[in-house]
C-alpha cells in the first residue's frame, strides 16, 4: 500500500508539472496535492484493480482525478466564506498561502483537470472513459459531493435525525468513496455482479468513515489529525456521537466494518488489500 | 438564431430541472443560467452544425456544457475575492442572492454538471464524448480560461505588452469560444481541413469579441450593458484601447473580422449563421 501512495504522489505530481500554464496557479494546486493526505480514496480504487487480479496502471489516471477532485473539496470547504479554516493536515490552508482569489482557481482548475486525465488517458476504453466520468461527475457534483455540502450547510445549527445525516454523508464523502471501489471494478473488468458487491461494501466502509470522522473529533489527537479537534461541539453540528452517543456510534462503525468485510469474503478475490483499507479506516487516528 | 437560443434556455432548463439534489443549490444554479447572456457560445456551436449541413440536436448537450461552464466562470468571477461584482447584466450577481458559500458551490456544481452531460448524452459516440470532454477540460482549465483569469489577475495594476494582453484574453475567453466552435466542427464530422478553418476562423473572433469587449466599457450604455462602464479604467487595467488607443482598437477589431469572414468563404460551408455571428460580434451592444 505504501508503494501505492509512492506511485500516486509521483504520478500526480507529473502531471501538474506537464500543466502548460502560469506557474503560481501550478504551485497553488500543487500545494494541496502535495499537503500529506491519506490517500484512501485513490489507494480503494488501485486495491480493488488489485482484488481483480489487474496491473495497477490502468487505475492510475482515475486514481490521481479521484484525488484532485477530493483536493479542490477541500480547497473550496476551507475558504473564509465556508468552513473558514486555517490549518488542514497541520498546514495553513490554501487560501491562507495563496489567498482567496487563487485558491477559488487552484479549486476549479483541479476540479476541471480531473476530467480531462480520464479524458487523455492512453490505456482505458473510450467507453470506459465515458463511464468513469459519468459517475465521477455524478459523484462529485450537485447529486453528489456538492449537494451533500449544500445539506450539511443547511444542517448547521439545528439537530438532524439520523436519516438526514445520513444522506449528509452518503452524499458529501459516501458517494466518492463508492466512485473510488466502482471505478476501480469497472477498470479491472468485474463481472456485474462483483461490481454490486464492491458497490455495497463501498458503501459501508464510506459510513464508516464518517462516523471514525465524527469519533476523532470527539477523541482524536489535535497534533495527529492537524486541525483542531472539538469543533462539532462549537459549531452545533449534528454528528453520530451526538445522535446515538459515543458507545452507539462505535456499535455503529462496527457494524458497519463487520458488513464490508462479509462482502468482501463474498466476492471470492483477491481482497487483502482491501480487508487492510477497511480495518485502516476503522481505527485510523486522523 | 432566435430559434437556436429558445432551445438552448430550454433545455438548460430542463437539465437543472432533472438533477436530483437540495432546491437551493437547483435554484441557485438556475438563476445564473437564466440571468439572461447572449448565448453566443452555444450559438456558435449550433451554428457550426449548421454550416455543416447537421441538425442540431446532436450538437445540444455540448452546447448546453460549454453554457454552463461560461456560467460557472462568470458566478466565481464576480465573488468578493475575486472582482466583486454586485451587477451582472443589470441583475444582482449570485453571492448576491445566494450568499457567497452557495455561488461557489453552484459554480463548482455547473462545472461538474458540464461534463457529465457530455458524458451521457445519448447520440453521441463514446469517442466523439471524450474529445469533446478532453478539449472542453483544456478550454476551460488551468491550461486555458482559468489560467487566463491567473494570469489576468497578475497583471493588474501593470501596463501590459499587447503581447501579454493577447495571451490573458487568448485564454481567459479565446479558447472557450474555439471550443465552441470546434466542437461544433467534430461533432458535425467535419473533415480535418474543414476544422482548422473553424478553429483559426474562432480564433479571430475570440480576439474580436475581446476588442469589442473593452471598447464597449468606453462607449458602451451602462443601461444596456447591465453593469457599470468605465471600470477597466478606474481598475488600471490594461486592455486594447489603452494600449492602441480607440481608433486603433477599432481598426484591430475589423481586421479580425475582416479575417473571420474570409476564412468562412474558404470553407465554401452553409455559413450564413455564422457570418451574422461574426457581424453580431463586431457591434454588439452589451
Amino acid at each position: 500500500m505504501k508503494e501505492y501512495i509512492v506511485q500516486i504522489e509521483k504520478e500526480l505530481s507529473k502531471q501538474i508539472d506537464v500543466l502548460n500554464a502560469p506557474s503560481i496557479i501550478k504551485k497553488a494546486m500543487d500545494y494541496s496535492l502535495q499537503a500529506g493526505g491519506k490517500r484512501i480514496r485513490p489507494i480503494l480504487l488501485l486495491s480493488t484493480l488489485h482484488a481483480l487480479n489487474q496491473e495497477i496502471n490502468r487505475g492510475l489516471s482515475c486514481a490521481c482525478a479521484v484525488e484532485m477532485i477530493h483536493t479542490y473539496s477541500l480547497i473550496h470547504d476551507d475558504l473564509p466564506a465556508m468552513d473558514n479554516d486555517d490549518l488542514r493536515r497541520g498546514k495553513p490552508t490554501n487560501h491562507k498561502v495563496f489567498g482567496e482569489a487563487m485558491a477559488i482557481l487552484a479549486g476549479d482548475g483541479l476540479l476541471t483537470y480531473s476530467f480531462q486525465r480520464i479524458a487523455e488517458d492512453q490505456q482505458l476504453t473510450a467507453q470506459e472513459k465515458v463511464e468513469l466520468i459519468k459517475l465521477l461527475a455524478m459523484a462529485a457534483g450537485a447529486e453528489g459531493m456538492v449537494g451533500g455540502q449544500v445539506a450539511d450547510m443547511e444542517g448547521e445549527n439545528t439537530t438532524l435525525s439520523i436519516d438526514q445525516l445520513e444522506y449528509i454523508h452518503a452524499n458529501k464523502t459516501g458517494k466518492l468513496i463508492t466512485f473510488s471501489v466502482v471505478a476501480g471494478a469497472i477498470i479491472g473488468g468485474a463481472t456485474q455482479k462483483q461490481q454490486e458487491l464492491f458497490s455495497k461494501f463501498a458503501n459501508h466502509i464510506g459510513i464508516a468513515f464518517q462516523i471514525r470522522d465524527d469519533v476523532l473529533d470527539i477523541e482524536g489527537d489535535q497534533a495527529i489529525i492537524g486541525k483542531p479537534v472539538g469543533s462539532d461541539i462549537t459549531n452545533h453540528k449534528s454528528t453520530y456521537p451526538s445522535l446515538l452517543s459515543l458507545e452507539g456510534a462505535k456499535e455503529r462503525l462496527h457494524y458497519h466494518i463487520n458488513q464490508a468485510k462479509k462482502i468482501l469474503e463474498q466476492t471470492g478475490l483477491r481482497t487483502e488489500l482491501l480487508f487492510q483499507m477497511t480495518d485502516l479506516i476503522a481505527v485510523r487516528d486522523r
